[in-house]
């Protein structure tokens, strides 16, 4: 990492400056861990414990934590959005160079901007687009008619299904597989039969997806997420699902088909989502609950049951069986106290 | 697609035609989104509402929702059966040439017909078998003495492990792992040693297996999926499971090992079913349930709880802490009112 | 596998023998299955029902089981350590070749191990370090300046991002990611910005990660598994987690950022664990769990409900949305009465 003073910090990201302009950062670090010369973070009041005993050389906080340290400080209306930004600057990702892994095995048909990144064993078939500053990592396979927008990048073993399009800056961990077949199953007098999966996925802008999630295919029309939806591991979204712009979602979050979920949502980890639902704009949804209905009012929902000493939580269990019991005795001392 | 009259579909299908015969198709779409030329079809009654507005040049749909529309239509006894042949017809999946890609590595004593495909960065071990018109697509690793029955397609970037069968047909999607070890440990003298997983995966005809689920080999004996079942994605199956035929199994779910699944089952999205269970024949499990138990009679099942809004969740968290102390004064005042 | 009598297996695994030493087997099987020839074993006590059928040329069993059995036997403290270490004896896991496949990208920088085997289709990156033994499976994928220690087997398809480090005799399942960016987001102005993740994957010796599961790096600091960690497949462990020394988790576990779990716990399959949690050592999780607090005390914890038949279900849902109601009506009755 380079070295810069805290003034050149201040200037470049407009924060106040408390303490010695001429300090010089050489690294980041976590509260408990920094040292005189590293740059830390205080966005979580809970970490504020942490301070007396901070040795860092910098820290970025807001007005109301920067009292509570003596030490210097880049004071943030929003510290964590500060310290994203700062991190970005020192420690910028390194890039791939430009050009074609020779392994690489691409269609003739396929067109690939001369600025793009082709990792080795990746497949890119017929027709398939690759924009501009696109990083196709090692063993990725892209199959025929993709369109992959500028500056995105697919990390590394990452599927693509035919025909399926991807926006600008989308970034993609390894092994997501985008456009597999959604589930669709016919009985057909005693055996199932396969329903064609004739839609695509369509990804917008600046949207992430974690590493093994899946986003199947459409049945007729496309499974669709907006613009800067951010998806965590191991994620499930099913075919023809519709998710709003900004939407996030946490790991192992399940989505059945055909659900439209709003923009501004959060969707905390292991969730499971059922089909054919609605949900609005800016709901919050906790972790390990169930959504079976639909949602047609912001705010916060759940049915997540946190974890007890196991004696304690099986008798609940017992009690559960005995609540169809409880309601008939509840009813008959009323009546005949009454 | 290829353009066809409704008079053609109707005997193709033995369908009955209401309407003009001589209407061309020339596209499938959903009842929202169709147009004129259009073939759209309606199997849930629920979408029913959109017949009014409905553009379609016709409709697959049954005798019931006949008399609820005007335009041309194509009548089933189950129309969405009907649609799901007619689509496979009208947009069949466009199949890879036969031939080995340049790029794969193939052991030389696997035997590989053929009129196989064998697409790029493809790994192929000794003693493997290779049917009849199989797709081997990009990147799947296929380890020694593997078989893959005819027709079947592992779609890109699949693992099958050591002495792992495949039977026909069988459809298996990008990121799939199947015959990795079982999770078998054993504590010696507080430190885990592994316990060799010996058995293999045996996968019946027409299995559809989907992205990124894992099936693991058997300790001793096989993991076995009979014929016709059907796994969507991210579901995990451990050792020793044996799943029946034409079984269907939704996303996110997890199957712990030596359980045994009846035939005709249904198991809805991210379920959790425990290990050395017995369940019988034509089961439904509904979404996110925990199954602890046996089952040995046919029907439905569940444990999963719907969200509601925080703060009323919170209340019944409350409440479910105190049922135990509810029990002791329901039984203090049925004494007192006696 | 090779043939051996029962006098070489006792005296080989210091165990009792109880019959003819003389008698040769060749093969294992489960207790249903096994012949003349085959060795047996019981563990678990509900399987003695299977002992007056059972054929089998002997069994390791306990003490307790002798009486149980008139065959040949090797008796054993703990019949299901000394399984597992017989059976990796008599069926050795075998092991490629040394070597680089020709198909390997492997940077010029990388130090690779001449007794390592890199297998086809593998990419390895600048200064990437591949220990005495190591196996690199087909199609994995090895990001610059991560080390691998002796003995380690990365099976196939195996991703390992930037920086990460595994210990000695480390065992990877295919699909595994460990090393993709943690989720880490801050909301600026209505818009996600992403929160580099400079920290790494750090992975003790002896750990064994299941197939397609995901350990992101850390966010400043790395991600850490202590040693002889055994985790399933499918699961999900997000940024700065800290596993401890011995502890299993089972299928479709997913752990929520910056949580310390302690040694020896056992984490049953599809729990949710929240971030930021501190758990001890020797903790227990059953099956479908979800724990939103830290836990300090060792013991079992749960809050998983067993599915039961769909209307009785139903029935303690309705109720569950009434407790509230109760409440009152059981204060209210509580007056009256006194």
């Amino acid at each position: 990492m380079q070295k810069i003073t805290l003034k050149a910090l201040a200037e470049k990201f407009d924060l106040e400056l408390a303490g010695d302009p001429d300090h010089v950062i050489t690294s980041l670090a976590t509260l408990s861990a920094a040292g005189p010369q590293d740059l830390a973070f205080l966005a979580n009041p809970a970490y504020a414990r942490e301070l007396p005993d901070c040795r860092a050389g910098a820290i970025v906080l807001d007005e109301n934590m920067r009292e509570r340290w003596h030490g210097h400080a880049l004071v943030s209306a929003d510290p964590y959005v500060s310290w994203a930004k700062i991190a970005d600057f020192l420690r910028p990702q390194p890039r791939p160079q430009a050009g074609r892994h020779p392994g690489a095995a691409v269609a003739d048909s396929a067109r690939v901007h001369d600025s793009a990144s082709i990792g080795p064993h990746v497949s890119i078939g017929a027709g398939a687009v690759i924009g501009k500053n696109v990083v196709v990592g090692p063993g990725c396979v892209i199959e025929d008619n993709v369109t992959i927008g500028d500056h995105a990048r697919l990390v590394a073993r990452v599927y693509i299904g035919p025909g399926c399009e991807l926006g600008k800056r989308v970034l993609v961990h390894p092994g997501v597989v985008i456009g597999a077949d959604g589930f669709g199953l016919a009985m057909d007098r005693g055996r199932w039969i396969k329903v064609p999966q004739m839609g695509a996925v369509i990804i917008g802008d600046d949207c992430e997806i974690g590493a093994n999630s899946t986003i199947d295919r459409g049945a007729i029309e496309d499974t669709v997420l907006g613009a800067d939806v951010r998806i965590d591991n191991q994620v499930q979204i099913a075919h023809n699902v519709h998710i709003g712009d900004h939407t996030a979602i946490a790991g192992c979050v399940g989505i059945a088909g055909s659900t439209r979920i709003g923009k501004y949502c959060m969707i905390a980890g292991a969730c499971g989502i059922g089909g054919h639902l609605d949900i609005c704009d800016h709901v919050v949804i906790t972790a390990m609950s169930t959504v079976l209905d639909s949602i047609d009012r912001p705010g916060q929902y759940g049915s997540g049951i946190p974890a007890r000493p196991h004696a304690g939580w099986k008798r609940i269990l017992v009690r559960l069986g005995q609540l169809d019991d409880w309601a008939r005795r509840l009813r008959r001392l009323e009546k005949t106290s009454s």
